[in-house]
Order: C-alpha cells, then sequence, then structure tokens
C-alpha cells in the first residue's frame, strides 16, 4: 500500500513511524528555539505542526507579512531533521481583522454575536473572512511551497470545534444557496420540510432562516438540514483552501484535523475525508468508566472513515488536558498505551498537543511533550522513551488495518436525527449506543469494525446498526441484499424509523425493515430514569422498550419480556439473519446477546479464550497489537510471533505487545 | 339548561356528547381525506376542528386567498356527517408576513429576538399583526360562516402557549396604555408600584417599562402588574378577532382553546370565560404520582371556569405526547378513563390532538386517533371502542355538574404573586398546593369543587383557600361573611399576606384574616429541602412553618409542632369555623387534617366506605360517574343505579362506571 | 487610638458604640415619622443611614431639586438625639434619568442590555452618569454639609453588588485606558498576556475589548485583567464622589459600605481601604453548616482591611433576608451573637438593614429592627435589648483589635486567578480554603487574624497562606524573609503556580516557593468529586493532590498517602519554617494538621482547654469577647475578668461574655 506521507519516502530515510507535536515557538523567546530542537532529537521527534495560531503575527497588518521568524524556525527544523506539518494558519483570526470587520464574528442562535477573546472567532460563510483568509494561504504556500521541511500542509485547525452553528445573516444566504441547490425549487423544499404543519409554508427563498432561537421546537427538517449544511459550509472552506494549496503545491499532500472524539457530532467526517490527501485526527480521553474503549472506537473509526489506509494522529495528549471540569493526569502506562492503541487501529504517525506546555494563554495547564517541569521530569522521560518504541515499530508503517469479520455501522445523520428535541424520550446518546457495542465485542474479545454507514459493507458476516434511526429507501434495499446474500443484520430500537427527510416511515415501525426483520411494533414505549425492563433471561433493559408483534415467518424470539412480550428477536433469511434488540441493554447485557448472535453466524473470536475481555487485538497487515485492558499484568501464553514491542509471553499493565505474525 | 353547541342541537339529532379532533388534511395527499372520512366514521367521530395552522395556506399572499381545497374539506366533512369546529387560523403567521414584517415577532426578557420555526411568534400588542389576522377571520367569516358543517368558531389555537410574555416595545407601549387605565394617574401607579423603594419614582408614563432583565430582581408589583397586562393583552387578542366574528356570523358559537393544566399559569381562563360563548379546553397529562388526581382537579375547575354548564374537551392525547423529556404510551384503559374522567366533570365534547399522526413536523411522535401504525393498531381499536361508550353516554349531554358541598378555591393572582421572587421561599408552589388537597378529598371519597375565587362560595358548607396570598380587603370581607353565616372555611399559610398591590398587610401575619382566624404569626420560617416539622399528631410537615400565637377566643389547636408551638388551629365563630393550617403537610398528611374539619363541619361522604379513596365520585344531573383511581378492579355492592356503561357491580382497572339515579 | 467617628466625638457624650440602621421614611406616611423616632429612642438608635435610594425623590427631574422632605426628616432625627450618616443618593439612578440616557445602561456579558426595575442599572465607566451624580453629590453637600445630624458622608451604596462586570463600549473605552496606564505600550500588553497564543497579538489599542462571550475561553490575563480593571472603575467612581464631598465638607468622614461576605469576590476591598476615611462594612449570614465561622472570617477580615481600627458595620439583618432561595429567620440569640461578633473584630456601630420593614419592594420580606408585626413583636423586643447592650458595651469604642500571633493571609487576585477557567479543577473555591483553615483554628481556640497579603506580617509566629495562587517576584521575596527571620509559614496546593500576569513559573511547582519549601511537583493531580486521597496519618483528602518530590535538605515528611508518596511537608529554616499541605482536609481534617504545626512554632491557645472549639475568643484593647460557638451553655470556669456583658461564669446558648482585662 501506498502511503501518502511524504516524510515516510524521503530520500535516504526508511519508511517509519512519525512522531512529534505541535509546535509553536512564537511563544517563547528566541533562546529556546535551539534547546527544543535538541530536546525534540533526544525524544525521538520526527515531525511538527506549525504556524497552527500564527496569523497574528504573520500578517501583523491587512496584507503585510512578516516571515521571517518562520522562516528561521523552518531552518532550524530542517536542519535538526524534523519535518513540518505546516498550517495555512488561519484557524484564528487576528485583532486587526476583526477590529475591521466584525461583520465576521460568528451570532450564537439567541442573535449574540461571538466576539474575539478565544479562538475561531469566524464565520464558516462569510465571504470577508474568506477573502482574507485565502489571502493568506497564498502567501504561505507561495513562501513554503518549496521548503525542503515541508511534509504536508495543514489547513486551518479543527474545523468546527468552536464556530459550527453560526446563526448570521452570512449563514441565512449561504443557507439558502445551499437548499436551493439541495431542492432545487419550493416545492421540494416545503414538502421535505412538511411546511404543512404549523403554517410554515414558503413562497419565497428569501423567508428560509437558519433556526434561530423560536418560540418552541423549530422544524425538524430545517434543524436537520441546518446541521447538514454547517457541516457542508465548513467542508467548503476546507475545500477552498484546499484548491488554493493544491493549484500553488500540487505536490504537498492537504490535509486537516479531524476530530473523532467523544460527543463532536457536527463534522460529518465520513463525508470531510474525500477532500484531504490524508486523514488526520486528533484525540483526548475523557474520564469514565469505558474511556479506554472510547479511543479504541474513536480511532477503528478513524481507520475506516480514512478508508483502511494509515492516517495521521495529529493530537493528543501525553497527559491531563484543560477544558473538562477535573482534569486528571494519566497513570503510568497510559501515555504509551494511548498513544500504540491509536498506531494498532492504523495511525502512522503520533502527534501530541504540544510539545512544550505554555506558560500564558487558556492552555497552559495542558499537557505537553516538554512539561512546564522540563526534560527532568517523568512525562519527558515517558515521551522520549515512546520515541525509541515507535523507532521500533518502524515496520508497521505503511501497513493497512486488516478487516475483521464484524462491524459496527455508524452514520452522522442517523447521530443528527436521533437525538433532536420532540422525540419519545430526550436521554438517547446515538454514539454511547454504537460504543455499548463495541465494548460488548471487546468484551468477548471479538474484532469489529465501526465503519460510517456509507461503505461496503457486503463482505463483513455479521452488521450490527444501533440505533440506524435514518433509513432512506435505498439504504433499506443494502440492508435487504446484505442478509438476502446470507449476512447477519443485527439493529436496535428507534431504527429505520424516517426518511432522509426525518419523515415518519409509516404503517408500523421500523417501516422500511419491517418485512426483513418479521416485527412490527405499533408504539414505543420509553422507560424513565428509574425504570427497568426485566427479561426472561436475566438481563436488565433501560431507557426504551418497544411493544414488539412478531409478524414474520422464520422468526425466533431470543428473549422475552417478564410480561411475555418480544425483547430480542432473529429471523432467518435463507443462510443469513435478522435480528432486533428492543431495549437498551449496556456494554454488559449486550455482551451475551452478542455471544449468542455471533456462534449463530459462524464467528469465533481470535484471541484464546483466557485472553478474551482482558485484551483488546487489532490487526495492521503482518502484525498484531494486544492491548491490555485492565491495570494488571496478563500472561501470553498460546500467542504466537516474533515480539517486536513488548515483554515475551507477557502483556504489562496498562501495556500494549506488538507481535509479527509467524511466517 | 341550555348548551351552546350547535351540533347537539341540529334537526334531526338527538342531544349527543361530541367526538373528534384537530384534522390537518393539509399535511397529507388529497387521496388520504376520503379514507379519513370513513375512518372517522368507523371511530364515532362526529366533529373535528380545521384549520388550525392554515394560515399559510389559505393566505399564499397578502390579501390573495387560497380556500379551495378547504371548501372541499367542509365539504366532505359535512357529506359525512361531521361537524366543524372551524379555526380562524390565526395562530401562526406565515414565513411571508414575518418575512415583510419582522416588527411582529416577539422579544425575549433579553432583548433577543423570537423567531420563526416553531410557531405562535408574534406579538400579541402588535398592531401590524393584529391588522394581518383580523383580514383573515373576516375573510374566514365570509366564506364559511354559512357551511352547514360550521358548528363553532375556534379563535386562534392555545393563545399564550409560547407567547404569551413579550418584552418588545410593541409591548412596552401597550402596557403604559393598560396601566393609564388600571390606574389614572403617575400618583396612582407609583403607590400601588411602591417606587419610593429603589429609587424608582416615574414622572412621565414613558418611562414605564416591561420587566426586562435588570441588575437583579425587578419591582414586584411592576412584575405583578405585568402578568396581568400579559393575560389581558391575549385576552384582548381574543376579543378583537371574536368581535368580527360576532359581526359577521352573529348565530355561531365562538370559543378557544383555555390550557387549563399543570404549570400552565399565566392566562387567567377564569376572567377569560366571559368572552367565549361556551368554555373548551386541552389537557395533557403529565407523568407522575397525582398524575391521574390532577386530570380530575384540571377537569373540575375548567367545569367551573364554565360555569358548571357543560363545555368542551377541545385537545387531550390518545397515548404519549412529545414535548416531555420521556414521552410514555398510556396504558390499557387509560384513553378511555382520561377520556371519561373529563366527561364526568362537565365535558360534552371529547377531541384529541389530532386525527391522524404526522409524518413530519415537532409533533410527529404525539400520539392521535389514527397513529402511524394505521386503522390496524390497539390504539384505533380503543378510539373506535371510546366512540361507541360516549354514543351510550349521550343522555348525559346537556346536563350541569352537580355541586359538591365542599370547595377549594383558586386564584390567578395568587398563583402569580405567590411565587414571584424574593420570598421566604422560592420552593412554593401554588398549584400543588391546591392539589394536595384536591387529592386529599379524593382519598376520602368527598366531592370537592374547585372554584375560581372570584365566583360565589357562599353555598358551600367547607371552603379550603391553600395558600390564598393576595386578599384585598373585599376578599377578606367575603371571607369573614362566610363564616359568619356559618361557613367553615380552611387556610394556609402564606396566606392573606399582601393586598391586591402585592403590598404587606400590618401589624401581624395574616393580616385581613388575623381576628377571622384568632391568630397571629411575627415571622415565617420555611423548611431547608432535608428539613422536616414534626406535628405531635404523628404528622410531618415540610416546606414551612409558622410560629403562631393564638390571639382570639374559641380557638382549639388540633395540632402542634414538637415544642408546643401551634400547627393546626381552628377557631368557631357561631356555628361557622375558620382553620388554619402552617406547614405543607402534602396530600397524604391533609387527609386525616381534612377528615376531622369535614367531621366537625358536618360534611359526609357520598361513597360507601369500602370504595372511598379507590374510586372517584362525580355527578352531572342524574349520572354518577364512578372512577376508579387503581390499576385493581373494585366491588360496586351498595352503589344503586341504572348502568348506562361499566360491567354492573365491578368496576374494571382503570375503568369508569355511570349510572343514572334511582328514579 | 483616635476614631474617625463624628457622633463619638460630639459635645457632650461620652464614646458610644453606635446602633441603628438604614432608615427610609419616603416609604411610609408622614405619620409614621414621630413613631419611627419614639421607637429609635426605644430601641436606642443613635445612627441611621437616610437617603440610599432616594435620588428619585430628591432630584425628580433633571437639576431640580425637593429637599423639603429630607430638611424635615433630618431636623427630626436631630430634634431625636439620632446622628445621620447620609448617602450620597447616588446608588440607583431615576427613571427620567435612564430614560433619557438610555447608554448609561449596563451590557451584560452576551451584549444585552440590563434594564431599569431593579437597581444599580448604571455603567461604572459611563461619563453620562458620572457627569449627573456628581451633581446630585454636589447638591446634596452643599444642603447638608452643616446639618448638625451630620455624621458622615455614605457614597452609593454597594458598590458593584450588580453592576461591576459591565461590558459596554464605554467599559471597553476605559478598560482600554485603563490597560494603557498598566502597561505603557503594546508590546507590553501583548506579553504579559501571552497574546502569541491563539494569533491574539494586538497591533493596535482600539482592538482590545472586554472578555465579552467568545467561542472558547478567552484569554486568562484579559480575564484578569478585567477584574482588576473593574474592581478599579467602581473604586474610581468611589474616589470621584469623595473628591466632591472632600472639596465641600472636608470635615465630615467619608465612607461606603463594603461587602466582605461570603463570595462577593469583584471588589479588592483591601485595596479600596485607603480610599475611605473609616471602613464600613455590610454582612448577611448564608445558610450552611459553618455559617458562624463565615462572620467571624469576614469580620475579622474587615477589621484588618482596616487596618485593625474600629469600623462601622453598616448593614446585618435582625433575622431573616429575602434573596437566598430559602430564607430562615433567625434564631433565639442569635441576633445579638451575630451583631455582637462584629463588635468583637473591631466594630465600633452595629446598623441593620432597615429600620421598619418595607410593605412593598423587592425586599419586604428582609427582616428589620422594626418588623411588619410591629413593635409588639420578639424581633423589636430583641431589638430593643441588644440596644441597652451596646450601651453597657460603651467603654469598648474605640479600641483596637488586639494583634493574634497567627495569621491568614487573604489575597483578591489569587481568589480571582486561581476560580479562573480551564484549570486543573472547576471545584476549587479560594475563599473556602481560607475559611477551612480559620474553622480549623476556632476549633483549636487559637486566634488567627486575616490578613490582606499586602499587608506585613513579619510579625506573626505562624502565617498560613492557603492557595497563595498568585505569587509575584516580590511577595515570594516578602515569604522567604518572613521564613529566614525565624517565621513559620504554612502554604498549600496550587499557590505559587503564576505571576502577576498569569504566567505559570516554571521548572517544577511551586516555582518560586519551590526551594524555600524544599519541594517539587511535577504535575498537579486534582481528584473526582467521587474520588479520596487517604493518608498515612488516618485522615482523606479531597480535591486535589500532587506527586510531590523532597528536594530539600531539613524537609520532614509529617505526613503521605497510601502509597508512600509525600503529602504534607516541613522544611526547617533556621528556626523558621515552611510547610506543604498539598491536598484538602477540611476544617476537621486540618485541625490536627494545625495543632502539630502551632505547637512546633510555639503559639499556644490563649483559652483554657475545656473551653477550645466551644468558644471563639477575640480580644479588643482590654475587652476579652468570649463568643458560644454552640447551643449548649458553657461554664466558663478559669477565665478571669470583670463581667461587662453576660452572665457570670457561665456563657448562655449562643451568647456573648464581654470581660475587661484584670487590672
Amino acid at each position: 500500500m501506498e502511503t501518502p506521507y511524504r516524510w515516510l519516502r524521503r530520500p535516504g530515510r526508511a519508511p517509519a513511524l512519525a512522531y512529534g507535536a505541535d509546535y509553536n515557538p512564537e511563544q517563547w523567546p528566541r533562546s529556546t528555539w535551539d534547546a527544543d530542537i535538541r530536546a525534540m532529537n533526544a525524544a525521538g521527534v520526527t515531525i511538527v505542526s506549525l504556524a497552527i495560531f500564527s496569523w497574528a503575527r504573520l500578517e501583523p497588518a491587512e496584507g503585510e507579512y512578516d516571515f521571517g521568524w518562520l522562516d528561521e524556525v523552518m531552518d532550524l527544523l530542517h536542519a535538526g531533521g524534523i519535518a513540518v506539518d505546516l498550517a495555512t494558519a488561519t484557524a484564528s483570526p487576528p485583532p486587526w481583522l476583526t477590529a475591521r470587520h466584525p461583520e465576521i464574528l460568528p451570532v450564537d442562535v439567541h442573535g449574540a454575536t461571538v466576539w474575539p477573546g478565544g479562538r475561531q472567532h469566524w464565520r464558516p460563510t462569510s465571504p470577508v473572512f474568506r477573502a482574507h483568509a485565502l489571502r493568506l494561504v497564498r502567501a504561505m504556500a507561495g513562501r513554503y511551497g518549496g521548503h525542503p521541511a515541508l511534509a504536508a500542509w495543514h489547513v486551518s485547525n479543527e474545523l468546527g470545534c468552536h464556530n459550527v452553528y453560526d446563526y448570521s445573516d452570512d449563514a441565512a444566504a449561504a443557507f439558502r444557496t445551499w437548499l436551493t441547490e439541495r431542492y432545487g425549487d419550493l416545492d421540494a423544499l416545503n414538502a421535505a420540510w412538511g411546511t404543512a404543519f404549523w403554517s410554515q409554508h414558503y413562497s419565497n427563498w428569501a423567508q428560509i432562516l437558519p433556526p434561530r432561537q423560536a418560540a418552541t421546537h423549530p422544524n425538524p427538517t430545517q434543524q436537520l438540514d441546518f446541521k447538514r449544511f454547517s457541516s457542508d459550509a465548513l467542508k467548503d472552506h476546507l475545500r477552498a483552501e484546499r484548491d488554493v494549496l493544491r493549484e500553488l503545491t500540487p505536490d504537498v499532500p492537504v490535509t486537516t484535523n479531524f476530530m473523532v472524539m467523544g460527543e463532536q457530532k457536527p463534522m460529518d467526517y465520513a463525508d470531510w475525508a474525500a477532500e484531504v490527501d490524508f486523514v488526520a485526527n486528533d484525540h483526548y480521553v475523557q474520564r469514565g468508566p469505558r474511556a479506554q474503549d472510547e479511543l479504541s472506537f474513536s480511532a477503528n473509526l478513524t481507520g475506516h472513515i480514512a478508508g483502511r489506509r494509515p492516517w495521521f494522529l495529529m493530537e493528543h495528549s501525553t497527559s491531563a488536558v484543560n477544558w473538562q471540569p477535573i482534569n486528571v493526569p494519566k497513570k503510568p502506562g497510559e501515555l504509551a498505551r494511548d498513544s500504540l492503541t491509536h498506531v494498532a487501529h492504523g495511525a502512522d504517525a503520533v502527534c501530541f498537543f504540544q510539545w512544550r506546555q505554555s506558560r500564558a494563554g487558556a492552555e497552559k495547564y495542558h499537557s505537553a511533550m516538554l512539561p512546564h517541569a522540563g526534560v527532568d521530569s517523568e512525562v519527558f522521560r515517558s515521551v522520549a522513551e515512546l520515541g525509541a518504541t515507535l523507532r521500533r515499530l518502524a515496520p508497521v508503517a505503511g501497513t493497512a488495518r486488516t478487516r475483521a469479520r464484524a462491524a459496527i455501522l455508524f452514520d452522522w445523520t442517523s447521530w443528527w436525527a436521533s437525538e433532536q428535541d420532540s422525540h419519545p424520550t430526550d436521554r438517547l446518546r446515538y454514539r454511547r449506543e454504537a460504543l455499548d457495542w463495541y465494548s460488548a465485542f471487546l468484551d468477548l474479545g471479538v474484532r469489529a469494525d465501526v465503519l460510517p454507514a456509507g461503505q461496503d459493507f457486503s463482505g463483513y458476516d455479521l452488521v450490527v446498526a444501533p440505533v440506524l434511526h435514518v433509513v432512506p429507501a435505498a439504504l433499506a434495499e443494502r440492508l435487504r441484499a446484505y442478509v438476502a446474500a446470507g449476512g447477519h443484520l443485527v439493529t436496535t430500537y428507534f431504527s429505520g424509523i424516517v426518511d432522509e427527510h426525518d419523515h415518519v416511515w409509516l404503517d408500523g415501525y421500523p417501516g422500511p425493515l419491517r418485512d426483513l426483520l418479521g416485527i412490527r411494533i405499533e408504539e414505543f414505549a420509553p422507560l424513565g430514569d428509574d425504570e427497568r425492563a426485566e427479561l426472561d433471561n436475566g438481563l436488565t433493559g433501560t431507557l426504551w422498550t418497544d411493544a414488539v408483534t412478531v409478524t414474520g415467518a422464520d422468526v425466533e424470539v431470543l428473549a422475552s419480556y417478564k410480561g411475555g412480550a418480544p425483547a430480542i428477536t432473529r429471523r432467518t433469511v435463507g443462510t443469513g439473519s435478522a435480528a432486533y434488540v428492543s431495549t437498551r441493554l449496556g456494554p454488559d447485557g449486550l455482551a451475551p446477546v452478542l455471544r449468542d448472535l455471533l456462534d449463530r453466524a459462524g464467528v469465533p473470536g481470535e484471541l484464546p479464550a483466557e485472553l478474551r475481555g482482558r485484551v483488546e487485538l487489532a490487526v495492521r497487515g503482518d502484525f498484531r497489537f494486544l492491548i491490555n485492558r485492565t491495570a494488571e499484568p496478563v500472561e501470553l501464553a498460546g500467542v504466537a510471533g516474533e515480539v517486536l514491542h513488548g515483554t515475551p509471553g507477557r502483556l504489562e499493565p496498562r501495556g500494549v505487545t506488538v507481535l509479527r505474525h509467524p511466517a
């Protein structure tokens, strides 16, 4: 497999895993820079991201540039053998720009201006901002396109982290243009939005607005389309910067750092991936009982957004972050384990925010490779140790993810739609549900790929589609065809409820999946926070139940509610099947259900029985990554292969062992 | 008693209970309409509300009308034998209107615009909105005033559900006009508002504003008057539409749907009732331990707002709603029980929101008579069964509520005032307190009327006035006269504290009731959330206590706090009495207290002892409704009468039995 | 010691403790005023604050004055022997002013206007407001400067209670001016604010704004400087009014009422104190387990803000307030105990808000000296009794606080900075931490002074500096010198972290105190809400832990975490020491730690062992105040002295005994 990363292919260098961080030398006196390069070399750093927030420094006044300091930093890095992922520096507009053009500032849902003071205070749709940003991009490309340190372009930074939902008049105008392209004419829009409801019929495009603060729940399709539009508006900005770069530096790959993590849901990265030359991602661990599973889930999903090709971990943290209510440091071993889990799922670059911990500013309590305490610190020693590990793992570089036999479908549209207001319950969390299934796979020791729903899933033996709420006709047909071809489909409550316009499929839920599943539901029965649904197999459901009627032949009721109504069903369809889980069971409850479904589908685990649940397995080409999910050591008897990293025969607490397959 | 409902008096038809729903045919293709009529007939539907949100469809551009589709629907319904409660269609302004006249959009307390997207985004006081609305009303009346299907006019819809508190400049101007009428001159206003406090003296009417976001608690009388004004401003809109209708169609009764339910407190419906030809109400059950009692309480209060005459249940739900955090479906039996409880309290029409469940829009997960699942559904079968039941209950139609011997006073002004800020506790909930007493009556099996405080209560044996906070001199005099004439008054903490301007009555609480009750209180002593007040009769108080001193003769201390201070007192006044309860006891604690007070007042229960608490009794004319308050069957031995509905001798779980009095 | 209070020095009168309240006669009819004077005399009132909110009454139209009523009140009071603390009456602008000049209304962080309706709706930096206010001050001074009742000027009222943070354009302009004075040039500001971070470099002063609503956390130094500026902006208003008064009435002392209490943190009163002729304070008790300690802490701190000289308690409450969620009345004894605790800590005047409880307005449920119930009330009887007590305590008047041997440092800058966003935890509360230590002192029966950090602490044997977060180089030097001279310093986690610009001190925490303490910390380890850190001495930490490394000689580990890491350390430095506590222990946990540190420092308690913890001791000159911290009587055996107030030999429940030292 060809890797697009130029720094892995630089003359005289063998392929390797890249290692580094955001580097912000402008925050430090010149005297620090040489020490930085020395310490980077000591730590094994091979690449840094540069100039992310340097606009005000690079363009101190409109059209006037000060590149001298950056020239020097680029040269120093190059001399030090360190490549550069160079930002277009447009992430945060400088004060002179917002002072002169306050009309680029976003407007919130209540109509209030979002002022400077933080970062990313720009309207994605502002033509004024766009013009200023592209002028800078052009200047950067012109200045550094030929620099030998330049490895890749980094467009803006974490696009949409704070400014994705803008309700300004610029946004309104752009929303109308987007809607015109989507619907062609107003009749189609009125039909799609169901404007016959609540007297919302539009007779002129100019009447359409973003879903600003309203008297009560705004039109749900308007809301859903505004989510689609807002993702697209930022994607359009990405494309605009990229197009300038491709015009001026066609040989330099372009990326931007996605945020596939936690509840970051506004950007449909499965849709964005086609716009970049390689996928990059930022990931931060959030405290909680399944935090490690969430990291694996995110890395896994990133790998599939990237089409299974290697991707670039642009940011994660060496220890604590600064933006959670309580920010705890990482425990011994976690720094390396977190990084290597990303590598296990396809990362060919391991980078942190940031190189040197800031003294000032909003992120000064965010950990870094070089902490406040300096090189004489546990963090820096662990960082250097990880650098050595990554060098040892160089053979892994460039290998693709190896497909699993099972997959979990993940769909941004269902995420957006299933959590809208005015629903049977406001407690449902789409991504948590997908993560529950993923944890159940991990607990069983069975690999599962987390796959954007738009990708081809026909090759999997078993596909789980949790809360696949939005099922347009074409997706329903794909699912039917999958089962007809012998696939084993598992889906859950609140799946197959609406079409792409958020219109309910009629005549019994789940409309387009009813016949496939052989069931029919007349009413949803969500549960109160203090309510539980007991199943006859000893499991307990929360959040939701359905009153399921079995309507098809060949449907087996795998579990029933106390009282007798079906809770989990499975219809046999030739050699395939279609199963339905009507309540929330959580990871622990899902594990036995999934075990049974996997057995019936003939999908075995790939780990020795005694490792299942305690160890996560990930496979890239010839390499197997065994990741300790516990804080205890695990004996690795029964696992064959050359040890590339790790103690032979033993998986350290919070440790990772990398094996090369026996020939 | 004459009923104002024209459809009950249509030639060739006997009086009957009406049955139906909101009907929104414009949301569906023409092909659906014939199936709708057939299914309505199958379900026993006799009336529908039409055109509630049809403004954008009926007037697609300013002054241009498209009535063709509505003509056809009206004709189809008439041909199908179904009457129409026709909306004036002004509930939600169309996009062309708000786009051309954004100055009709409400402004919230923070100064932010309330934009279109939901519904009811109009300022009650906007002259521009008013002109456009009345033009449409005039057009509707002209077009359909003579249509044979027309049974009544339905002004706007749920007036004030979302737009009652508007802080715009239009509202400011109208508020000043309203205040000019109320106070005549500024001296009176300054005195009433107590503007000597905090330097708020007004020297010009133009200085007066709505209580917009302030630095700290705004003037409480300003707040109270703004609540009064806001209720009146919407009433004024109701009157304006009604006056057009009366001018053009003097023979067609006019109504609008009130929202007597839960915490819907901004509209003083006791005051509004005089403006409509018959009272209509919307009621939705909210989850909770006393939800059924709340329904009964609301229906009871609606019946008294209607002057004991029959009223029209304009909306309730067949099953789940969509706007609560968690929306659960109704259990078997609840659909009919809820409907018949309204009938028991005087409803002569049973209507739902809505006929056919929407596919799109903010209310698509709100249940309907014809659910997403279609006619082959439990909901539709229950709906049709209820239709048959209502036909059997036709003799009930037109009968008045039969007065109980006890009453609970309910007062919007006290509701508004007692829950304002800067009070001894912010935990007090006025309506919950009234509902507690109502539940205690139900638990004892004794009927109680829920009576607006402005109505005549002299005929009752016992009157409970919970938290009657605002007691102007005239009301104090009415209460004194009631007791002097032998009545038994019961009141509670935080009653009789202020006059109509929210000025405290001096020299000891409760000022104007002090002598009547024979007690005096110097300080309130609210309780923390974790505090309890133990009484010597084994009861436990929460929320509040008073340091009560007995000052009058003939005062008996019925219960004391541990420590000895009086908790519950009762003063004998001739053959009457005046009792005081100084803490919150909740329904369970109030029951024995009320039992004792009823005994002393000589008010017996009307149910056999074994039914009390388990069964609610309601009486209309010759008809007795027995409503099962439990989920268990109840034997009805000892209850005489002809069974109009229900199983003889047995009250089904969640069931209702209707008996005709033995001659 | 000379007291600045003119009423204590009036001809023919011996020094005395003043007693009184805010008096608002304009809220009452003229007929009430004579009764007021009589009741004041009965209660022992000697001073009232007048005209606090009288602007609208005194200046009914721009430049037109109505002083007649106030002339009469002043004369009546003087005739009644009651002195007047006369307000400048500028606290709340009248409606005519805000109607004509809405540009004086504050703007909140979201850009929304703060409208009239409450009080204090003015921008501290508005030149228009300033001009109007000073015109009134000039008029007041001219009219009443020579009145014989006039004892002091009271500038505005509770400056900053509601309007301290204003984000208007006036504030922006004033902020720029303030920054220009602070930094001189933009380079210095850019360096101090760390604007290299997130592209925030300013190239023009006009680009700088208050930290208005931003897309994410605004620049922390911008936030910190805005807090400094906002405190200074109000101080500037205070000075402007004061300068007018000093010009016109140089002999009349000027004050304003501070709010040293609870979480009132925006005004740096230690900095403000120099601007007034004597310090006045308002204090209200907030419910909670350490409420009495908080009162003592606040009074103690006020006494040190006042430089140990007597101060004026301008407001507290006789019983309940109106602005907490639940407002409970005071228990028997609390009224006097609370007042006398303030006297014990240096108050020479005991005043309440307010004299006569209002009938109307936002504070009508706030208790007063003369409650709604009138003179025939427990509250009024207690008030009169306290008046008599204060007369008995006249010898105390004018005495200074007697210095303790221990002190707690309190620092507004650390308060502001340590609670900013993006920190290791958002649970840290600076003042609570200081209060924990204070409670520990009280529990041990050892007096501690609560000292602004800017004051000289060299004379104390032991100084505790809890969460002394901001340590500029000069403060670090003062602390080092203190220890070098034999002082015993105790500090805690998150101390010594940043300099005055909120820039982190590098190379290991706590930078400038590292060598002094002999420890080094690489990472903070805050605890989750459900996490606990067990210590080997049986104590339990919450909120925070540090990974402490002992780096210095002569460092003793006083307690370790389970696992072995140091939790509490103490370095011996000559005859002095420097101790560090790395976790939150709460008052109960701190007591044994402090006991040990006091023993090592040789600081004994001044109370007999059996009184320690149960009794608070405070000393003014020759007088010792013993305050019962419990609701039980305490035997006073072993305490010598002449009893000025209290039962000999016995401290009543919630009682106070005042003794004169034996000669």
